[in-house]
């Protein structure tokens, strides 16, 4: 398994010559904190901590995976330890608020900080981040009351977190949901089902579980509609903040999965297990979404995470085994062979790992800057700020959760295939990385789901509000930079594609106005070609950072000069696949519709 | 794990309707005992043994894998019941010579034979397919003697075989091997080396296994020009036919894998064992190379029959599981929501993974075709007809290799991610598809050396001639069909690409002649492009062969309407991705090689 190295030069790059987050920070709650020694230093002690704690234990929680016995689940060896000093030092409640014991610090250096503990480890990384967003739901919906009774423990670590959506017959189709809650007399709820495929639902780390759980009352409209959200407590918690009975929710059995074996999977049964309602009765989907945009960013991290990861893993590879001769003829004369990477076809592989991981990590930190001013909109009170960040927040979760997860199982699959017949051996770990990364178009929304999403409602719905303000960034940079010169390449393709993009998605209105299939049969298509013209933009605002810091240092620097370059080869090479997509999801819905079920 | 159904209808239709096997067979040797009868009974008794006695143990033999002790490999419950069988029912001998006790039957009836076998068990076919690859070695290049002594035992498949090529420090490039064999001074050789990857090299099914091993002589040239190669038997077996002592040829672990769980990955620790030079000294790898379009034809069978198994997966799921409202109105009102299979998206998976396994078919069998009519040529001593088939084969090989394994790997996720969250779990048997998919891409030559093979060798270094061989048949097809009124579309979209392909070939020369690199940078999108105007030729035929029965048929006959309609969705939606991959495969290797090794 590759040992993870935090990418902390592309990090510091990104913070400080593409985005600026020091001004952007000037402009938020938290942010007079996070002055430039306070990042220095989260970065670098993050960073130690996932490459000296987590890393080592990624490999060994595959093969160990979590054991399950009595209702009991028991994490691989050292995942506990490797808890305690996350809890001790702090590192839970890093951007949450003071007021609960957090650090208050903005979101988006706890997204760096997710980025870097999911790519060192990514299942032990689901514990802390399912936590997170049960914390983010009791802090936006829960009562006064609900918050000072989880949120501290939470907060510090000491206390985990689950969201449990899905049941047996049912995932993204919520409405189906059949858990029960009957009220008890007594102001809370009794709550009866089973939930499946819930992460972290049972475990070893923490001492308390706090389940955030959808369910239906008596008598509740059918569908959506009648949903409610409720937290149900593994143990109970007394008004005083102590752990008194064990509640009836427990673990009947985990899941046997391809990959993320360290992740406890579980099916969990309520059987009158008390239960406390957050927010309205019959508005926990509508709850649930503030979390599930929280959910799905950070599962693209998954993606981001799994460039990363594989890169790392097969570029030493790629240097040190020595197979075959350059076609250009010998490199390494004094070599029985040439290594890997002197052949084009694998620095294509790299460079496409290369190109996702960093392109990836642009847009993940210009989202998690809106998102930092969604949150300040929000505290306050600014209802116009909040909607529109939130609105482009809606636009780029879909985009990053199916683009980056889609193309970070792509770059996973390189890594095996840059490593060959070593690839499918467990004993490299290249093969884990491929493993862990599948699950990230399925869970939180499949690739499909999001898609739909992305067009149908966020774009279409929306009547491309959204769309246009974004791509109206975009052509903000393109009118920027239109007379720099050595951007000029770059530009022109970005023109090309923001106006095809614009044009195509019109078509596609057209098209879904006779017939609705017209959106099914587009959409994942249309949200890769949209990955690729957002990474696009990222690249090339990354190019121009290079551009001038390559300048302004007066020389060949080597980082700047390999951002220019992979900038390059992500233009000439990858967002060329936007030609196919275009022509494909341009076709309506009928040659697939036509078919009869019978004939399939 | 979804039960294997094998597709006979499918299987007919192509060597009846599409290609004519009959009149194929009335051509060459043992073609006459492959009459209708026969044939029939040979599909139909596959087809029984694959779905009752191998698909049963897929699932099971993955959970168990292989179990290593003391140098010796017990292979799954039920495998070697199995395999015995197999052996009864005499399956392993089915297009092998008749002097040797094979039943002499058309090598492509073995092909059909083995997709069915591979589709339905993958892990399990490898022990009889590797044996039948030893076995193609020695009766192409061993003496009379070594085939006296080894064929009838290994044709009736109470021995097994492998091929030992790989060492640590090299797969493709085997100039490097290591592996030592010197005379005895009675006639033999003492083999000394560690082989490792080989698959079947220890197993409990057969009372021998036959290696042939890539040696090297002492005092042979450097490189590939001095790798010999040997047969080198586990017991060895005396000249009356008799097993005498056990070789000092032992399997000193086994690997932990991604998948195919089932199949014994071996390292073989070669320590003065006995071996047998087969063919000239220093002829090694000139021999191998018989081997290895056998083993890389076979190879694509994975692709087609991952893309076959998961489409037979994925397809009840898609009817049964419902999951949301149709875009374009409630399709069943009396349940709780409809079936995925309402969804576009979800039908473009499966018309995707449906695509991929028929349009594969079709190209198998032609490729089996050509096989037949090689060995023909080859028996009858007709040189020039030898070669002619021999280049087409060499030409069809890595296209069928590295573009139905990669198709395959993309058929098998898109099972999985049809079955959303539950794809990711064990039980249901989707992830061990791709598991077991993956390596596909990986032994024999990865999906790079065979795109290299493909452009370098077979294409530019033969001049074209094979190239313009091939599409003048297609362009043949399209003569003969400009003017049938219901292939006009696809008839111009052939057009079109038969020509771009052409064109685009010639500018990778011209950029090759300046730039060797270009061949390496182009090679992989070069060879999915040529894959998918391949398929694009056998969609057309097999589309053009439904009209013409669906017309004879007077009606609406469910299969040639569906044979049509996913035609139609092949040229619609998975052709067009030959143009991003044009648009890449044309802009040479400078923004690959630019970069510094150091800047990765």
């Amino acid at each position: 398994m590759p040992k993870y190295i935090a990418p902390l030069a592309d990090v510091r790059f990104l913070i400080n010559d593409v985005f600026d987050f020091q001004k952007h920070y000037s402009s938020i709650d938290g942010g007079s904190e996070a002055c430039p020694e306070t990042v220095d230093s989260i970065l670098d002690h993050c960073a130690k901590f996932c490459e000296t704690e987590l890393s080592p234990l990624n490999q060994t929680g595959d093969l160990e995976g979590c054991q399950f016995n009595d209702r009991k689940v028991v994490t691989p060896k050292g995942w506990k330890e490797a808890y305690l000093q996350y809890v001790n030092d702090g590192w839970q409640g890093l951007s949450a608020p003071v007021e609960y014991g957090g650090q208050g610090l903005p979101l988006s250096l706890g997204v760096i900080k997710s980025e870097m503990i999911g790519t060192s480890n990514w299942s032990w990384g689901m514990y802390p981040g399912l936590s997170q967003g049960a914390m983010n739901t009791i802090l936006l919906h829960g009562s006064d009351q609900q918050k000072s009774l989880y949120l501290p423990e939470m907060i510090a670590g000491r206390w985990a977190g689950t969201m449990c959506l899905t049941e047996p017959q049912c995932g993204t189709d919520l409405g189906q949901v059949k858990t029960k809650a009957v009220e008890d007399g007594f102001g809370a709820y009794d709550i009866t089902g089973t939930k499946i495929f819930i992460s972290s639902g049972e475990h070893d780390l923490t001492e308390n579980i706090i389940h955030i759980v959808l369910a239906r009352t008596p008598g509740a409209p059918k569908g959506t509609k009648g949903i409610s959200l409720f937290v149900v407590p593994k143990v109970i918690v007394d008004d005083a903040g102590q752990l008194g009975c064990r509640n009836n929710v427990y673990c009947d059995s985990i899941e046997k999965k391809m990959g993320i074996h360290g992740s406890s999977t579980c099916v969990m049964n309520f059987d009158n297990a008390k239960g406390y309602l957050i927010g309205e009765i019959n508005q926990g989907l509508h709850c649930m979404f503030t979390f599930m945009n929280t959910a799905r960013i950070g599962t693209s991290i998954q993606g981001i995470g799994s460039s990363e990861l594989a890169y790392q893993g097969s570029l030493p590879y790629a240097k040190d085994r020595m197979s075959m001769r350059a076609l250009s003829g010998t490199k390494q004369p004094q070599k029985v062979a040439d290594s890997l990477i002197v052949h084009p076809d694998v620095r294509r592989m790299l460079l496409t790992q290369k190109a996702f991981a960093e392109g990836g990590r642009a847009m993940l930190y210009h989202t998690a800057m809106v998102a930092d001013k969604m949150m300040q909109a929000h505290s306050k009170g600014d209802t116009s700020g909040y909607e529109s960040f939130d609105d482009e927040l809606g636009f780029l979760t879909p985009i990053l959760k199916a683009f980056l997860t889609e193309t970070g199982c792509e770059s996973a699959n390189l890594g095996m295939q840059i490593y060959g017949g070593h690839g499918f051996i467990k004993e490299w770990g290249m093969e884990q990385i491929v493993r862990d990364a599948r699950i990230s178009t399925l869970y939180e929304g499949t690739t499909g789901v999001q898609a739909l999403d992305l067009l149908g409602r966020k774009i279409l719905l929306g009547k491309l509000k959204t769309f246009d303000k974004f791509t109206n960034k975009i052509k903000h940079f393109i009118k920027n930079h239109e007379n720099k010169k050595e951007m000029k390449p770059m530009i022109k393709l970005l023109k090309t594609h923001v106006r095809q993009w614009k044009w195509s998605t019109i078509r596609i209105a057209l098209m879904a106005k006779k017939d609705r299939d017209a959106i099914g049969g587009a959409s994942v298509d249309y949200l890769m070609y949209s990955g690729y013209v957002v990474m696009a933009f990222f690249w090339a605002k990354m190019a121009d950072a290079a551009y001038t810091k390559h300048k302004a240092e007066k020389g060949m620097v080597p980082f700047y000069l390999s951002k220019i370059q992979t900038a390059e080869f992500y233009f000439e090479r990858l967002l060329p696949r936007t030609q196919s997509l275009k022509s494909v999801m341009l076709k309506g819905a009928k040659g697939l519709m036509d078919m009869d079920e019978e004939s399939f």
